[in-house]
């Protein structure tokens, strides 16, 4: 096989969908598949789906590898992966080891988000760029570091968790047991809630008949907002000055050159990149660290899969 | 010269003493000498008050090169130090250039905290890890960060700055411009002043008379708090917690192996390290974050010095 013709298969791993594709050296992915997540039915049948959407996918190509990313604690090392949410049944499987005996390939496994941010490092908005911190804003708020040209993955590959900074210790409680996380203020559910607070003193908002259809999302939110609704600009102010806060915090303790900022939530653009924007130049300590930039990811959904494959293909 | 012979001169530019030593690659300090720093009268008046005290450091004795911390924000390659607080009239300076020209002799600069940090990796609390935090508790709060075996600075020298990263985003302005920073709460005046505080409800502490005499510092409270005075240790008991759960936001975003305390206030021992460690068992992300050893710093006052020697000995 040539360099130059190198190829290697990334997966991404969700609650909901498995995700697979063969990338070449450019990080395009040449095709792809996709099946259900049986979630539900515990490690085994998912490795088993894994495997066969690599079959599926391998075509008798040579390829390098496959790069898998997964929720959850990853051990880059080892491969073990520990208690994914939203997949019942694991607590601690070794991916890598197990997919490797399946399918003698070369096996690579990240956490899903770190697995992006080497995506975005490789082929996206980090492209030569050696210090960068990747944040995800979604259902929950996800992160991963790029440090001195690598990706940081911590002492047992749990770094990266920025939705798990508080930015209130004296806060409400958050799910992963601490309190006043930035997840807890900036996560989906959060934001409609503060949507809904909203409400309360702004019946006339273009947010009242969705919220009483039950229809309120970041995403429709974000699209009323851009048809001038108050309200709705209020909230992704308010909500892109916690990101911002946070992130001020996590300037000031990594100095990074560029903030890269993807995930559904993302999609509303300057709508929440600006107020990001503004409130880290206000409160970054000095003049060097809020020469930190922030722009959009690149890659979109298919970061995850991409940076999979980049395990295999810039080892 | 042979390599196990080799010596570094190493300098800790502080605000009150600059402070120099000759150090072996043991990272013992064979002689030492200090001044007084001239913080008044600018950067030329320091820069010649450290040649001379090299001069006097090195009687012809063969050095490898020289290693100085500063305080303020420190580019590494370029060795060029931004305002230093506490030395005035500096703004931007060429320390490394500067004193290469003086001196004939090879020299590298590092924030002072951060050169600490490096100390304690070679000769310290440190040796062996490959990812720790370093935190030093005084007048401020200050850090160090080394990561996959390196010291990690950031793109522009200015990593580390655990004091300034938020508690409480919606808490009290900062000196440094942000609001509700962990030095906000922890510096050393801000012990004080809860201890100050809880003097009004507990008027029989015996911190009472020492707040009469205008003599409340954080080693005197310490000292107090070891005799058993209930506010005194509650004093201590709060600022542990609070710096445990920042560093539950840190330990989750680095996934460390360990964190070390230094600085006068980490003097208090167990009074303060058991709330830590407690507090951040509580709040970090997982059983895997959750393994973080938190240990006293083990160069003490020498840290600094030694780690900037560092900078030569061990490249």
């Amino acid at each position: 096989m040539r360099e130059e013709g190198k190829l290697a298969i990334g997966v991404d791993l969700g609650g909901t969908y498995i995700k697979g594709g063969v990338v070449n050296l450019q990080g395009q992915i040449l095709r792809r598949e996709s099946a259900q997540t049986l979630s539900r039915e515990g490690p085994k049948r998912i490795l088993a789906q894994i495997a066969n959407l690599v079959e599926g996918l391998r075509r008798g190509d040579e390829v390098a590898g496959l790069g898998v990313g997964c929720p959850g604690l990853v051990e880059p090392t080892s491969g073990i992966v520990r208690d994914p949410p939203n997949l019942f049944g694991w607590r601690e499987v070794n991916v890598k080891e197990e997919l490797e005996r399946k399918l003698a390939l070369r096996v690579e496994v990240a956490n899903d988000v770190n697995a992006a941010a080497l995506g975005e490092l490789h082929f996206g908005a980090g492209r030569g760029v050696k210090d960068f911190i990747c944040i995800t804003l979604g259902t929950g708020v996800g992160g991963g570091l790029v440090l001195a040209g690598k990706l940081f993955t911590g002492s047992k590959g749990g770094a990266g968790e920025i939705g798990h900074l508080p930015v209130n210790i004296f806060g409400p409680h958050c799910r992963c047991g601490n309190y006043g996380c930035l997840e807890r203020y900036v996560g989906a559910e959060y934001i409609i809630e503060r949507a809904r607070n909203g409400l309360k003193a702004n019946p006339d908002s273009l947010l009242s008949p969705l919220d009483k259809e039950g229809r309120l999302t970041p995403k429709l939110i974000a699209e009323v907002a851009l048809r001038g609704d108050k309200l709705a600009q209020e909230i992704f102010r308010e909500t892109g000055e916690i990101i911002g806060a946070a992130l001020s915090g996590v300037v000031n303790l990594l100095n990074p050159e560029l903030v890269i900022v993807g995930g559904g939530v993302a999609q509303a653009g300057k709508l929440i990149l600006e107020p990001i924007r503004r409130t880290l130049a206000e409160r970054a300590m000095n003049k060097e660290i809020q020469k930190v930039e922030v722009i959009p990811a690149l890659l979109g959904e298919d970061a995850g899969l991409i940076g999979a494959a980049a395990l295999i293909l810039k080892p």
